[in-house]
């Protein structure tokens, strides 16, 4: 490859001086992900052209394999069909090789998994490495929450920034405008390269100085959304459900500020924040659920409803709930988050879905 | 009247230690506080029981008197019929009278009437006399929003505090859960006063000292509810729908600060900012018409959608719209606030629907 033209007007010789990107998932967002990224770094001088995508191998119905067919058609058709992915777009099968050149890794994968992929990586990848998380969902232990973000750098010993915000992965495909906010803890400057190897037209990323504040968005939304759920079910009107979403934003950035006393207040004015909980709140499969639930006046369980409703997939916004409860439980904090409690309580049948609004008569 | 028992233990005397509130204006909303309001009236003992209401004296097709017809039956049939507003609210046709001896006064009328109201009332009230207004949608001319609050204080020279929120009457009348924030320049002991005299089980009112930032989300929302709108109509879907309202808010924020640097950050998580901006972008009478709009591709202008879907009712969102834009150009502030520029040039028809996503390349 020749020397490229840097924007600063500084040359570079040889490819050893261009970032190579990796993406680690292949599901709907890490998909589209890979296609926003794609499309960046064909144009951008400072990034080799092609992306890498790990693929967890599948063996489709007519007998290929995923990444094959992945490689010969451009497209994800099992996760993303119908969508280009853009053509310099390699998948890979196998997670060492997918990783072992690149210096920037794009980790979009069930959070549930993110344990063992650490492990796999642990001593795989290169000496200057920066990592970004689209994990969604962390698990909120007693002792704190499990930050994805944290897991990645204390496992690899790299920096780790987050990028969360309002995106339904089908509609930014189609090119659908769209917002996300990028999390960093230190160095702006590798905040700012994310948000140009993210940014497109349709697709506007903003930095924020607040990786934790970022992060929790992206996982407390969830309960939120339950809440949210069952004021739909109820038909309680759009004044109720806009009080409960806002009481939601509220209790979200109270408790982040107690877990974590950097978290900035301005975080929930981002994409990540408010915007987030908007789109959760109108569409998505917890609200959705949540919605069954309540006019089934809860009489249908939650894990009935979701084996019915989801196909398999598992709600997170039931899992949080239970876990944010302890967590509150724990710190002699709930009567400080009525939302939060009641969803809980309303979800294991201990009050009806109708409590959503009287929580101020709840007592621990 | 017997001396009754204050809650601090106090007793007071006679009538006169008696708060009196009279309510002005008997539409949709204003009955609505009427009902809220007598509900603590007859149960606070610092309030006289009677609220007494202003109402706009009209003839009923059956040729009864609406003052008449409210007083013999408890409801006003004309704009929210169906609800008892409770058997202490006394109509009365006589704008004079009904002021004379309320040393609490509720503004809720329709904006442009409160020029003229405060003439009227100018030397008729009592000496010491607290206001609070409940009117949305100032005009916001060259030289500054008119605040309505600021045109009460100076006009009948007493403190005006505002009481904004999400606010659907029709909901609330119905005793659904919902919440308001009262704006308030000085004095936290009035603002509180006021939020006993509103806040009931199903409402819940908290004070914020901001008055000029709670009052101008009651107007600015409509113009992001325009924009809520077009997104709609386009079926961009929820996440362009989320992103659009985000930036509204944002904007929102920033020219309030612009325009009253006291304006506060948190009132906008407040249910005057986020919460009544969800529900305007929600339902609304401005998003829907603005939906309609898009889909027409903007070929039919908004007087004539207006005309034809809203029965007389006047559209607030474009002429504040309109009335941003020339705040804006005035002040050389046009490039920092696109989406609120980029909605009044599809109002006008310079750019079309589409646009409200691509204000970035929106060019002054």
């Amino acid at each position: 490859m020749s020397p490229s033209q840097q924007p600063n007007g500084e040359r570079r010789d040889g490819d050893d001086s261009k970032s190579r990107v990796t993406i680690v998932g292949s599901g709907n967002w890490g998909s589209v992900a890979a296609k926003l990224i794609a499309s960046n770094a064909i144009k951008l001088p400072s990034f080799h052209d092609e992306v890498r995508m790990w693929v967890f191998e599948e063996v489709l119905p007519n007998g290929e394999k995923l990444t094959d067919v992945i490689n010969k058609t451009n497209e994800n058709v099992k996760y993303l069909p119908g969508i280009k992915l853009g053509r310099n777009v390699v998948a890979d099968p196998d997670l060492e090789n997918a990783v072992k050149e690149a210096n920037m890794l794009v980790f979009v994968t069930p959070h549930q998994f993110m344990d063992g992929i650490c492990k796999k990586l642990d001593g795989k990848i290169r000496g200057e490495v920066e990592a970004i998380s689209l994990v969604k969902g962390m698990e909120v232990k007693k002792e704190g929450p499990r930050m994805i973000s944290s897991l990645i750098s204390k496992q690899l010993g790299i920096n780790c920034c987050v990028l969360m915000g309002a995106n339904i992965a089908n509609e930014i495909a189609l090119e659908k405008f769209s917002e996300a906010t990028v999390g960093y803890r230190e160095s702006k400057e590798i905040a700012d390269t994310w948000v140009q190897l993210f940014s497109t037209p349709y697709f506007m990323v903003t930095p924020a100085h607040d990786v934790e504040g970022v992060e929790l968005c992206g996982t407390l939304k969830n309960v939120v959304a339950i809440a949210a759920g069952f004021v739909d079910g109820l038909e309680m009107g759009n004044n109720t459900k806009a009080a409960i979403m806002r009481i939601g934003l509220r209790e979200m950035k109270a408790l982040s500020k107690l877990l974590f006393p950097s978290v900035n207040d301005c975080t929930f004015f981002e994409s990540c924040g408010v915007a987030d909980l908007i789109t959760t709140c109108l569409g998505g499969r917890n609200r959705r659920v949540a919605e069954a639930y309540a006019q089934n006046g809860g009489k249908r369980s939650f894990d009935e409803l979701e084996a019915e409703m989801l196909q398999g997939q598992k709600l997170q916004g039931v899992s949080t709930a239970k876990e944010v409860y302890e967590v509150l439980k724990h710190n002699g904090w709930l009567e400080m988050f009525p939302l939060f409690a009641t969803v809980h309580q309303i979800c294991i049948g201990r009050l009806k879905p109708e409590a959503i609004v009287h929580y101020r008569e709840y007592k621990a």
